[in-house]
């Protein structure tokens, strides 16, 4: 009867699982959990335990943990899964696809196992690949498995178009449907600066610019960085969701959700509109799309259900 | 006349400096600038823009940047200083000592060419004799330079206390005096929980392991990690420390200050009680000291002058 | 040379003075003078001093006084005005707009004396007139001088829609030309529930209706208070801008500007979609607008043209 | 198995009441029932409406509803008693007892029969008697019944030693026993800045000056309103303790508890130090008093228990 703290288990400790977790404390969400594998359990504690030295600074109550062991994720409310391998040169796609599945099944075992009400976020990557993963071996109910991959192309694309234009980011806002990158379906008659069209306020080249860098989005920090890929973005991004969830504030984001008929689309996971809330995906929100949209959107079903394929 | 955002430097963009800032993004302290050396201007330039992805999604305005040009920092408010080598094995201290030491002085004079009223903040190890280094090279008023060690050093120790008692943390406050970590002089008799003197809530012994283990803090941090040391709670602690100068709090908080006289001490830098506005140090509060405590205190600093003789 | 706090001033110790003291002092935008009239000094001291007394509990450091006495407000970055009087049962319009044009002139005769390169941002009503009355007494360029409608007339409406689609506020936008209440010029086009316009996501009916109720929303609150009018949105709106300009946030809101020829009006003040930063308004964004629309605006327009002539 | 947002209902919608629904609001804590007499639903709802207008605008998402019909306070995790009425001129005391004792009976009925499982936190004066009445009228575990004096009591000790010293309010803690107001027992011992006990930092006289502003600071307000007493730093207070509540943050700050044996008082409620977390009071903290403290605390105890005499 005691209100309790709710409980976020972060599944993977790179720089993404580290930084979320230390994102979803600083807002007071919940206690978090961080999981890695047996061999990282030391780093994984090391870095739980220097963000939790962080909160007497920035004033957050949340527990903080590092871990192998699945058992301390026990009756969390909601679990984010970053784990999984990054490509290496010279590793195929499909071979990445496969190997990452297997880990999304093994963790998702032990996701299931210590919190079967829970909700999951996947982000791990063909994410619209793993988030149907992680969906087929949870046996959950759709809504409560979700992928994350809109919300940060859209703050990439409204970091941009805050740049060209220079103003607030608070005000620009984006859309998008389909995957991730390259698969990426901008729709930009639904994107504004001030609620005003961005196709009112920058030239249709400008436009295709910032589209352009922001299907890119990923890449350009991965060439930057040299070695290692984005991560504070990715988290911030996790971090939203798990706040729209957790404080049932019925969001309106885009997510990575199960299709049964929508958009004309059978057993996929696919990025479309959502509202978020205490169930994870309230709704999907249907939109009329042009022809051009609709032929992008399949071309982007496509290359998820490509994916699929070398799963089953 | 227009009003303009306040602007931080951040030199060295490794964990601890990439850290620090998102953390001053975040709160939307100023505009950041994060230095690295020309070798690692790409990977500067990539953390800036992943962080500066995350800003539409947490909802921070402010501008962050990537170079190894120095010219980029011109008209900070204030800098922050977190560049340098960490010891290697093999490599001794005295090594240590003048190859940061050189850092300094080459860091100090483009900060001063570029930023000659802007207030400097060091992290960098032996962050004592470090803080002595830029002072000297900077020519700046003693109140311009400051050292980090003791907002860490309380936060780690408020961390175990929180723990031991399961208490927010937020009701928890340490007290420290000299040097960072193994030179640290905790003052247990003004370290409370909720206005209660510790000694009250916990059993010598308890108190005992708390201080030796903030004393290791770093080390336990470290010897976690395997590959690299601590970045979250100094980067909180640079934080605190920038938003008590930029807002001009008038927080009382530990800095490492140019002592003349105070407590016995002159012409040294070392970690005493401070108020931090936005003049930088304001103020050194000097207390009355047991003569174990002032013991303590004075081999801190024959530690750090010891120190300072390398460097001359 | 030392780094200083911002300081805002509010005339007016109502209701919306003293809520948007209390706001902007919550957001540690700037220390407060809340400033009244002599006969009202002590409950204005008094209000101060209850608000600084909840500084402690909510964590904010910024002073806040309460004074009848300009000098008091020297050297202010912002002065917000809310002092006037309320329209009485029995006063007709144009005394309404005498009386508290004289109140403006006052006012502004003061600000100026003690604060020459402060902006001013405007709230009584009728606030176009006022917002013009006090340009014209200040003397001030027209960037710094901004009247406030807008972003209350948008927040209503964006609570009414959150309300009818059971969504999340932060996810409804608005958007408003024109004067205040039945003067608004609402273009629901560019007005949004996650990026999909309105009118794909209710029925013209439900829109009208809520357009309706938006226009009233003043009068709506008066109704059911009995006696006073509404201040918690207005003084949220107060601080919106506030910290868009203390800030330099160049965010898209809606202002009232003083136009010379954009939406071919000539030395009027009007409610525009503006980018406010630390200029005041940096600029007046012009729209296409359709004929009804341009229709509806020339009324709001003549409206204001009607109440300047009182002023004349 | 759905995520639902927490609900805070708040009886009595005067201005401490309303202004407690907005801060609660503000930090996304709960959704907030505002409830007053039928006489005052109007009002009430028109506040609660004013208030929701400013979520979109201060980016708040909760809703908050007015209402004169306890059926709308159904399954609240946690209710505020406002309610009742203040002294007037020419009223005994006594009369104000049995008056507020009347509505705290009433109050409590309905609270208890629509939320069985709440905590209530009590504000109503004399509010040691009141949070006895409500403890009675409720039949709750003592836990879950809880007065607020001493978080206010000392947010105003800390704001004045915060402007004695010219020193940030973050780092002045105060610390109080016994009654609110006149009745108060200051530990000036256990009061701090950064740590350091006000005794060192101040004379004993400006000290003593503090102390006594404090016990009048309830009274100070009142003078200078003129009309209706202090409502910020209450509405702060209560808030702050519904935050350690619901965030189960075990918070070590002062509440008017019933106490069985401690401090060598048996059933009564009295202003103790005490352990605020999910299940309300989880421990009152005992500490050893020197003689004249123990006395002052008797002669608060004495205080309360006559105001008690009343009620049976």
């Amino acid at each position: 009867m005691a209100i309790k703290r709710k409980k976020v288990s972060v599944i993977g400790a790179g720089f993404t699982g580290a930084t979320t977790a230390l994102m979803v404390a600083q807002k007071e969400l919940a206690d978090v959990v961080l999981v890695d594998i047996p061999d990282m359990e030391d780093p994984t504690k090391g870095k739980a335990l220097d963000m939790l030295e962080a909160g007497p600074v920035q004033g957050f109550d949340a527990n903080i943990t590092g871990t192998s062991n699945y058992e301390d994720t026990k009756d969390s409310d909601l679990v984010i899964i970053t784990a999984g391998i990054a490509r290496k040169p010279g590793m195929s796609r499909d071979d990445l696809v496969s190997t990452n599945a297997k880990i999304m099944k093994t963790v998702t075992k032990e996701i299931v196992k210590y919190s079967p009400d829970c909700l999951i976020v996947v982000l791990t990557n063909p994410v619209d690949a793993m988030t149907y993963a992680v969906f087929q071996e949870s046996g959950f109910p759709k809504n409560r498995v979700i992928g994350q991959s809109g919300v940060l192309d859209t703050a990439r694309f409204r970091t941009f178009v805050a740049q060209e234009l220079n103003l607030s980011v608070k005000d620009i806002t984006g859309f998008v449907l389909g995957g991730h990158g390259d698969d990426m379906v901008p729709l930009i008659r639904y994107s504004y600066a001030g609620g005003i069209p961005l196709e009112k306020l920058l030239p249709q080249d400008r436009i295709n610019a910032i589209v352009e860098r922001t299907r890119k989005g990923g890449g350009e920090i991965v060439g930057l960085l040299g070695n290692g890929s984005a991560y504070y973005a990715p988290a911030a991004s996790l971090t939203e969701m798990t706040e729209a969830i957790l404080k049932d504030q019925r969001r309106v984001l885009p997510s990575i959700a199960y299709l049964e008929g929508e958009y004309g689309y059978e057993g996929i996971y696919l990025g479309v509109p959502t509202i978020l809330g205490g169930n994870g995906i309230e709704k999907v929100i249907e939109l009329d799309l042009t022809d051009d949209e609709k032929a992008d959107l399949d071309k982007s079903a496509d290359s998820v259900k490509n994916v699929l394929k070398v799963l089953s």
